[in-house]
């Protein structure tokens, strides 16, 4: 247990630095850093590496195989490592109009702070650096080594992560690992999360013609792209959930009683789903509980997250379109691959007709989960009993993806998580934001799980 | 057949004139009147009223539903009236770096003009009242009596023109109509249309949920829009082009075996359009001649002209899209009708469980055609061939749309084709322009149709 006395400190120096580190967040919220749309890039991994040398870490800005990745590192008072995976990218704010600030200026209301990113990732960012801070201001020196992989991809599916983890393991070398976020649930309780989804995001594309024709001219007669693509993806999943790609679920595993042990305590947060996105109901007629809970997470997902083709304006325009385009998003439960997804997508497209729709992986990931009975999961769940004065919810794999699965099997690392978010977030919505409270709860938390570290 | 002298009179008069008929046609062109966009609307209404009074019509600004239609009328010396139908209204001039010439500024290149809307339809209102003035300077009066019809929503597809025309009945009282367009096709060939297709222009939307989620979050548990959107369209028509809404082909006559003679005598423009359109091939297999004639106007089609839902950026967005819309185009053929159809299709949709996916009717006409025997059809091809030097193409049928039924069917009025277009007028297009050549031939070929019809 963590001495009362350097609970203290601790937890008045973050008191007292509160304001220095939320203008540090206002200031990197500043910075666009929008990776699907190469915006602000660079100039946010330059920041943020700048960022970490004003605290003192040796820092650097790696090439990888996409965009930039900040390194960071420092030493302490023990031999042991930890690491910490987060990242500098943000999703696009668009739409733009449903916003009620802009996105790129923190902006506080009350004790709510407002800005794309403020909560994934940037404001994960400045915690981890507040709480490294406040422990080494308590010790006078770091209890560990830490280092830092801070990554821009991640908002597009950390397409070069894996390989990155895999060419670096030597230097990336550490005892556990704190991943890139974390918080509390609907009811304010702590969350811990022991595991990702995989995701396979393909791009279906069509062009039937070279340019679009009239459609009084052209409609009996000419291939129709917009047509295509329909029928394309009408093949992939049926009205009843069920993903028709042959194969798809043959490395599917269920979950363990762990696993369903775990599901069960958690809360059931069916009537909260309905009443934030006005719902009927949910897939498959499930109403909550178990069902719910284990349908949310342990099952494979294929969701078409956007379309495009031919006109899209107001009223009318009589067009027949020679291309169409569909994003598609595949989230994976343990052991599928997102390479295996993908050639057995296209196998199947083109044994039905339908060798014109091109496929495009844009961003892949294996699913991948920790032991819950590790020690440094137990030091996360009792740090959390400390700071938030409740126990945790222990999800043994959540609905999302990220590039957990090198750091657990490739690097061998417990990867827990721990941070500032909540459920009202708005992540990749419009009005992104961030409660104080929970910001400073946050940093609290990672502090004493840095300091409990040392001592394992 | 017409007198030698009468003719010799007619085109010395057209030639004299031409230089003013055409600083009429610049003053017309000049006045924006773009229907989508509501630009210049009033003022082009007003303008043509008073060059129809200027040439010495009566001529009102009448009211509609929608924009106003400006009518005009003038007597001859026999009780038959010949009534012209027309349009002031014109496509907007976007994209405008496009255009090597000011849109609203009538350009001459060599023996062409560029300007939006000069042949689609200010070129035709212009080469009307040229024939009109040529043919009661030949004759010292008009040997018929005259009404004017000039809309100014043709391009937004005529959305008040049937109402407007059954509430006018009396007013609108004639013996035959000359519609808006006309001229040559590819080979220099003048082309005889007797009818179009209907259209049922609708927008499918569904919204799942008030907001867009996570698809991580979402992905196995919430609706999602574009999914909903996908399996309603798919229901609508099959991977062999047939429509599925039950009733869809019920009021569908085949074309008649006079058509398909007429079909049978139209040049073949398969390898045209595969040229110009880079296609593969055409719909069901066909690969020209009469199966593609046929195919291309007598079958009823069902086109999506758009599809927009979710995340359609560069790269990717892990959403769940809570709106999916389409824009689906069909194209009628006698006897279906607009009306029928869309309840059909709701009533198909919501028999398949898809109740949530809500149809707009955006925009409806009916199909019609003529009789190709008619004594008016004839006397239009037997002066095209005076004016032109060659037999008419004639069309049964055309694969496009227009507000030709309630003047076919309410008026009850042989209507045909004439003008001043060719296939590279550019209408709907940047760098829209009118040969020289073609317009003399189109207020020719007008003129004898009027000095003709006053004598069957």
């Amino acid at each position: 247990m963590i001495e009362q006395d350097v609970l203290s400190k601790i937890n008045a120096s973050i008191e007292k630095k509160l304001d220095y580190w939320l203008g540090q967040l206002a200031r990197l919220c500043a910075q666009p850093s929008i990776s699907a749309q190469n915006n602000g890039i660079a100039e946010c991994a330059d920041l943020v590496a700048t960022m970490l040398q004003e605290q003192g870490y040796r820092a650097e800005v790696m090439l990888s195989d996409g965009y930039p990745v900040v390194y960071g590192e420092g030493d302490g008072r023990s031999a042991k490592t930890l690491l910490f995976y987060l990242h500098y990218d943000v999703q696009p704010p668009e739409p733009l109009e449903l916003w009620d600030s802009p996105p790129f200026t923190m902006t506080r209301k009350g004790d709510v702070f407002y800005a794309r990113g403020i909560s994934d990732d940037k404001g994960h960012i400045i915690a981890r650096l507040a709480a490294l801070d406040a422990v080494k201001e308590a010790l006078g020196e770091l209890p560990c080594n830490v280092k830092f992989i801070i990554e821009g991809e991640e908002e597009v599916g950390s397409p070069n992560m894996p390989a990155f983890v895999e060419k670096h393991q030597q230097k990336l070398a550490a005892d556990a690992c704190i991943w890139e976020f974390g918080g509390v649930d609907y009811d304010g309780n702590p969350a811990q999360s022991l595991g990702m989804r995989g995701i396979c995001y393909v791009e279906l594309a069509v062009q039937t013609a070279s340019q679009d024709a009239h459609s009084g001219l052209g409609g009996s007669i000419f291939p129709n792209a917009a047509w295509r693509l329909v029928w394309a993806l009408n093949l992939l999943k049926d009205e009843n959930e069920q993903i028709r790609i042959p194969g798809f679920y043959d490395d599917v595993l269920p979950p363990s009683a762990r696993d369903l042990e775990l599901l069960q305590k958690l809360p059931d947060h069916a009537s909260n789903l309905k009443a934030m996105y006005a719902l009927d109901g949910f897939l498959g007629g499930v109403t909550g509980g178990l069902d719910l809970k284990r349908q949310a997470v342990f099952e494979p997902t294929c969701t078409i997250c956007g379309l495009t083709s031919g006109y899209q304006g107001a009223g009318t325009k009589t067009v027949l379109p020679a291309k169409a385009t569909a994003k598609v998003d595949f989230r994976l439960v343990p052991d599928q691959r997102p390479e295996d997804i993908v050639a057995k997508l296209r196998a199947y497209l083109d044994t039905q007709g339908f060798g014109d729709v091109s496929v495009t992986l844009l961003g892949g990931g294996r699913p991948a989960k920790v032991d819950p009975d590790h020690p440094f999961v137990q030091l996360a769940l009792a740090t959390a009993v400390a700071v938030y004065g409740r126990e945790s919810l222990v999800e043994p794999i959540i609905g999302g993806s990220g590039p957990n699965y090198p750091f657990i099997h490739v690097l061998g690392l417990p990867v827990i998580s721990a941070g500032i978010g909540y459920p009202g977030s708005q992540v990749h919505a419009p009005n992104e934001n961030m409660r104080l409270d929970y910001f400073i709860q946050g940093i609290q938390h990672t502090a004493q799980i840095i300091e409990g570290f040392a001592r394992l």
